[in-house]
């Protein structure tokens, strides 16, 4: 049975519009590639009981959990503390975290710069790709930071550990000049041919050459294909317009 | 008591890792302006099932809610058919949609055009800013377009039927060379000093010169200044890079 995965969004700067989220399709690609389905997404405030109930949901509805956010030292960073309510743990002082944090900072190390040191009780800390900069895991819930930078490269650093045994997705897309109620009955049709394939419909604004792109996923390559090359057969000519 | 919301995105696309979502930053933006805060954001696959117990559980506990994607007309849009669930209606044919849609598309129109004219029962069709297309509305559920720039126009047309009595938020940030770690004690003072005014600290990755973004945001525009002027007295002159 393929795992599936759910990712919850701290973040007050989303839910304001200061900034977009950008992690959540980071994330969704990277399971892809691992055969993992993303089903769920959620972003709340950086409120700690309404994070640690959202955490508890989550994680016991997938097999994953992906946490990004609230994790730095100020105010604002409460997401270690809404998990370890979550779990009904502490929070402590990890002593090889803050003996790394001591080090970079040097004589400019706060005892804010320290907080980046406190972890929930009992977790986990995934060295990654750099072992002064572990993630914490807590089961099966991951706890990844905001910036997007440093979420993509910690989540790279967590492929190892994610790797199962499930067939990684394949995607094939065909854009096609027709418009999206000219292909229905085509794509109903291929749809019903090709049950084992996801086939999506998207069209793309102030696109008149290629308005519709068509994208057919799966695991199984050779279905996937199949299916593409289906339903570009069943296009006029004319109005394949491409495919990847 | 100011107006809350949600957003319910229906986007396999997302999940999938296709395509970015742009229309959460949008709808945020959008209710800053009006005064209402987004509490959730919630992305679920293009499932009825799923779609509909998310609209029943978003409707129900926040004042306005938002859907995105789902509504055109081939066989992965069923938007429409699961808020229909949702409320226990029926999805029936608008007959003012009918004809704009078989004027606009003419002799090429087809049953699949016609399939965007299928609304949920009773719904209120809200004219916008162009009346030939406008947006279903049901109660205090708002059905989106999952394409961004018709995403946007049509919250636009949704302006004077969304404005309250809110005092719009208003938003300050101040720039600063120190990291995280080191603003900590004075961020925490400035927090402690003005409770009426939400403040965030977000790293800005890569960037040297202003590596730490800090905001200030409220519906009281002079608390909202006095925060951001006190934070920033409060910072060695030569940290502070920037503010806007």
């Amino acid at each position: 049975m393929a795992r599936t995965a759910a990712a919850l969004v701290i973040g007050n700067e989303i839910l304001s519009g200061k900034v977009q989220d950008a992690n959540t399709a980071t994330l969704a690609r990277e399971l892809r590639a691992l055969g993992v389905e993303l089903r769920r997404v959620v972003v709340v405030p950086d409120e700690i009981p309404l994070i640690a109930a959202e955490v508890n949901a989550l994680r016991h509805a997938h097999d994953l959990l992906f946490t990004s956010g609230g994790v730095g030292p100020t105010h604002d960073d409460v997401t270690v503390e809404a998990v370890a309510r979550a779990l009904g743990r502490r929070v402590v002082r990890d002593a090889a975290m803050e003996a790394t944090l001591r080090a970079h900072y040097g004589a400019r190390c706060t005892d804010g710069h320290l907080r980046m040191a406190d972890v929930v009780e009992g977790a986990e800390m995934w060295s990654g790709l750099d072992a002064r900069w572990p993630t914490m895991v807590l089961g099966n819930v991951f706890v990844l930071p905001g910036v997007p930078e440093i979420y993509r490269y910690k989540l790279e650093g967590l492929r190892p550990r994610l790797r199962g045994s499930e067939t990684p997705f394949v995607l094939r897309s065909v854009y096609t000049s027709l418009d999206e109620g000219a292909i229905k009955d085509t794509l109903d049709a291929v749809v019903a041919a090709h049950p084992a394939v996801m086939i999506g419909s998207y069209p793309r604004w102030g696109d008149r050459e290629f308005p519709v792109r068509v994208t057919f996923d799966g695991r199984d390559e050779g279905a996937v294909r199949a299916a593409a090359d289906d339903f570009a057969a069943r296009l006029p000519p004319t109005s394949l317009t491409r495919s990847e």
